[in-house]
């Protein structure tokens, strides 16, 4: 049996879920892999917890879901002390990064937590596209120096496997085109308006549903599937794509008509981001996330409302599309256990 | 710069690409991969030829698609010399056995030069449904025994990294349903009697086109799409399934007005492998192969006749399909490349 030891930071949704979901596979995990999970320290906003013995799942999940810090944890959580602190002192093999995109402060403390914890020898899990889009380059050939591996298949699109699909069953292939549909608030709110319902009715419904958070901007402006397009862009095409390399069309001020005859004909729209080669330089892409009519035999052209997607066109894997219907958002966060099992469980089991 | 020594077994069309697919990729492995190729040994029903400097794989490609042997090979191929021979001398890292399904003689030579590579140390790649299904477990004991690795992607669903993402993305998930249309044969049979051709007409018409080959007895009685079943059963839901294990019926004898009405009322029939898993059983699944008429909302309900799919129903990831479009037969020989990656490609690059 082997003990992993993990530090996590950030208890939001996807940390809380995640540690719910170790505990729902702890005794899998021992019986298929051997592997014993133990997590040793975690942060919220207000403070951390740590302890070598590790501290209980259960209890942290159910401090977060009744809207605690970890920081109340008893005798070994401690408000203010900062995660980039408990990450420089925890004793761990692997940083689980799941604090919410920042790019306003430069992805921190994210960015700085990564660092730390790679210069200390410790693997690194995220599913912040922060830190990715600030510094994908800088933080693989860090992880590299280090020995240690950096991990991210929950960056983009959820719970579907994109990143991973794209590095690996991709390798040896030039991809001509990729697009993918990363984005459900935006096929949310399209598909809301396309039915009928005016704007301001189609972001009330989308915020009680939960799939709007916070102003919304991020989500319905592009800036979320310009990140995933640029984190894709970097690992998957190998193309140092930053933010403002992408063309970006908001769906805000979309005209509800244009949503509605393009139902009446059949189709659907999503906010689809691409990745097309230049023909002239085939080691360039161009890169665009816009609104845009799918028909129903465009490989995304049906997806639901709680699904998201990706299509590799490439030249001898043929097109591959790949898609997940996400209706809960526990693959969110059951990625970070993916990508630790990618990273201790050997590649041919 | 690492060379790997290839030893390839069957030049039918799955091996003539793959010399074809290598040729193509040679710079870009080099140059991505840091890995040189060397085809040192082949083989087909005829003889084979081996030279530790490397067979030229143009040469090769050439003297197959002109339907010569490679007991012509210049200087080094000898007619009569045996495949399970070749293996057993030949000096090399890799095994590729690439020869037809043959259960009638147990999968062999098959299974004979895949147990000769791995007792000599050499890691297997096939496509070749044959000795997964006769030796599934043998196998994969044998591998691990000796250290070697055992890849066979693209055994199920042609290009589609159907085994790669159950083995890999879905681990630590439990599979509630797996559903697969893997075989193209039987789809196209029942889209051209949907379109109103007698069973004879279609016949000829898919031995035209190419996808049916010999009888059809294997594609169109549903044994292809069971022996991938039984392979997906063993690998990716660790349930020791055998062909004799799956309730199967065969397209033979369908009724065309059957598959007519369906297509009126907007549903498309495809041969649908099935895993469920059994309720009360968790660790049993029942296993069958049938046609079926999927609507357009199913996830592989709207198939066109190139493309092939599966689905995984799973607790933690939520449902996740993956689509293959494989217009020209490239990606199915390209699969083997992909595993070659697989084995020496760091997990995270």
């Amino acid at each position: 049996m082997q003990t992993i030891r993990l530090v996590l930071v950030g208890l939001g949704n996807l940390g809380r879920r995640l540690c719910e979901v170790l505990e729902d596979k702890e005794a899998l995990l021992q019986q298929r892999y051997g592997l014993a999970v133990r997590l040793v320290g975690a942060a919220d906003s207000r403070g951390s917890a740590y302890t070598p013995d590790g501290l209980d799942l259960r209890q942290v999940a159910q401090l977060k879901r009744e809207g605690g810090s970890i920081a109340d944890y008893p005798q070994v959580g401690r408000h203010g002390w900062a995660a980039t602190a408990l990450v420089a002192e925890a004793e761990a093999d692997v940083l689980l990064e799941a604090s919410p995109v920042n790019l306003e402060q430069g992805a921190e403390p994210a960015l700085t937590c990564i660092r730390t914890a790679m210069n200390r020898g410790m693997h690194v899990i995220t599913p912040n596209k922060g830190p990715l889009v600030v510094a994908h380059r800088e933080l693989h050939a860090l992880a590299r120096s280090h020995g240690v591996q950096f991990r991210y298949d929950g960056t983009v699109a959820g719970g579907l496997p994109a990143i991973n699909m794209g590095c690996r069953d991709m390798r040896a292939a030039t991809i001509r085109r990729l697009e993918a549909v990363p984005n459900l608030t935006t096929g949310l709110m399209m598909d809301l308006l396309a039915e009928g319902l005016s704007w301001e009715e189609a972001i009330a419904q989308a915020r009680a549903i939960g799939t709007l958070e916070g102003d919304g901007a991020w989500d319905l402006e592009g800036w979320d599937a310009v990140a995933k397009l640029v984190i894709l862009a970097n690992a998957v095409l190998n193309f140092p794509a930053r933010m403002e390399d992408v063309i970006r069309t908001s769906i805000v001020g979309m005209d509800p008509a244009q949503l509605q005859a393009a139902r009446l004909r059949g189709e659907r729209y999503r906010l689809l981001a691409l990745a097309e080669q230049d023909p002239d330089h085939p080691e360039m892409y161009r890169l665009s996330v816009t609104p845009t009519a799918l028909s129903a035999d465009h490989p995304l052209g049906t997806l639901g409302s709680k699904q998201m997607g990706v299509v590799f066109h490439t030249d001898i894997y043929g097109t591959i599309t790949a898609i997940i219907d996400e209706p809960e958002p526990i693959p969110s966060a059951a990625t970070m256990l993916r990508d630790l099992l990618d990273i201790y469980v050997s590649s041919d089991r």
